[in-house]
């Protein structure tokens, strides 16, 4: 265990493996798990500190280069999620085991970040969002309020690599995107759109709009969407 | 490490890294890699001990939260491999790296789990079977015998997102499923069925049929897939 | 803190959960990582020693059944990386969080292996690579340089599993292979071609070809795709 003299922990349910480094806050009744860091530092602080001769050791390093990060109550960090520096969680989320949240990130409340997720920094979450396992959001990306993104759903930023221009898909409030589909830089995704599994985004999809395919292309709507899942719920499809 | 009181522990090659909760066994000659853990708890008995205050350290609280998990002999559980609690595992089983298998799953004899894969828990999966790296098996979901998995195989159950109700696919015995293919929910893969790579399932698959595509259909026989394999074995095609 | 008596280590930031075994050198301000294991055995290796009853403990086991691995200077191996044994890692090299690099793998200078990238192992990857995060590449695949993989990318060796023969693809300079697109065992990359994100490869592309799909088909040429990239640069498109 490591914890900056700087960081200040309101739980007592922490690890003694994890790691908190900086101007960190963990809040009351949050679980920190096995080998889960908190602030870590960004590329650039550690090389600069590096080329500079840093002399100290390995945690003094890391602790100088983080920015620290802010974790709410209630939370549940998973065994080896790491959150680099300033970062701001709400209350009420839960990850999965070895979750990746990099700098730069603001996470509502009320949010399940799935196991092996990895959010790649400036990135926005809204509230009561419910993200799968192994999904991918890359720097940019804006996740409006209950979202659903199903299990290894690949968002992209940039449309031609490697180009110097990386722009953010936008998921508005209520959109549901299936399993292993991919979001191409820079769509729109409209409230409550429903993106069936497997679909590649090519083009902004309307709002309760339901699409799929690659390309991705509309075959009903949300009213029909919502229609089939009654019957599926009732066992009838 | 941490061992549990309660656990029994028949190997000598335990990392002292590793943590063993609740009513745990390890069988002989199995490795516990660095940073394994085995019975680890469910978010609901975690949260209830701390709604009730409970005021011992970090392990204690893993601990009386675990149920425990069985673990066969000869087995290997590389690093950072998690095995949630009531869970079996048979014998001469291997994990990859960082793999998560959730309660109430029972594994079968001479299974290999890939990197990063991640059973959800409440799954089956039956002897002599093969997945490959990241793949997602969700709740519900029955593989029976000498079943292949392709890398980053995505299994879903809820075919109409967020409802309630999940429904697992089925994978007969000897079937095979392409890399990054997609199931959803509910369809049921044929015995000695063979799914190509890249294809969406949406309906159920007979056995010894071959499929391929968005969504998936038809183009070949079991028969022929043989015949292919070995001119693909002698380099022929 | 594991070091072997064999290793090399030539960087004071090293922290002090790694883990380095066999004959391994770890170059000139080179980051080693919580949790990072360098020179991990192969499964013969330590079956072999387990079956002759290895006495002495863990580590010691570990230690015994490596070959080590050669990392470079100004290296950064993120936190959970492990490096099996005969690996050869050069200079100026960044690999994500849980990345995996299997034996027998060489890896030039100035590359990113991205968050959770698997690399299975006999694959050779040239200069100036970049690959994103949780990419797979197996067995016998070749990668040129100024190579760029998007996230998810997931190469395959087997054509017709399970069969005997793995087959690598070959990924040749300048290729930019697109996000969750799946790559055929065999296939031939050619040089500067371009992959769709979410295509599926069957056969070989030709040099400055795109393509796209499932199966991937030809859409555009590498001249069109840079003035493409051009315009998107500008915000034009």
């Amino acid at each position: 265990m490591y914890i900056s003299p700087r960081a200040k922990i309101y739980t007592k349910y922490i690890s003694p493996t994890a790691i908190v480094l900086g101007e960190s806050t963990v809040g009351e009744n949050t679980i920190v798990d096995n080998n889960v860091v908190i602030g870590y530092p960004t590329r650039r602080s550690l090389r600069s500190l590096i080329t500079s001769n840093f002399e100290e050791g390995y945690y003094e390093l890391l602790d100088k280069a983080s920015s620290g990060s802010k974790i709410g109550k209630n939370v549940h960090l998973r065994p080896g999620t790491v959150v680099y520096g300033r970062v701001v969680m709400g209350d009420e989320i839960e990850t999965g085991h070895n979750v990746l949240v990099r700098e730069d990130t603001v996470v509502g409340n009320n949010v399940v970040i799935g196991t092996l997720t990895v959010i790649e920094g400036h990135v926005k979450i809204g509230n009561n969002v419910r993200i799968e396992s192994g999904v991918f959001i890359p720097i940019n990306t804006v996740i409006g309020d209950n979202v659903f993104l199903g299990p290894y759903v690949i968002i992209t930023n940039d449309k031609y690599p490697l180009s110097r221009r990386l722009q953010g898909a936008v998921i508005e409030d209520g959109a549901l995107i299936g399993a292993n589909s991919v979001l191409i830089a820079g769509v729109r995704i409209g409230r409550k759109a429903v993106i069936a599994a497997g679909s590649v985004v090519t083009k902004d999809v309307p709002s309760e709009t339901v699409v799929a395919g690659v390309p991705a292309k509309p075959i009903s709507t949300g009213e029909k969407y919502k229609k089939k899942r009654k019957l599926w719920e009732e066992g009838r499809i």
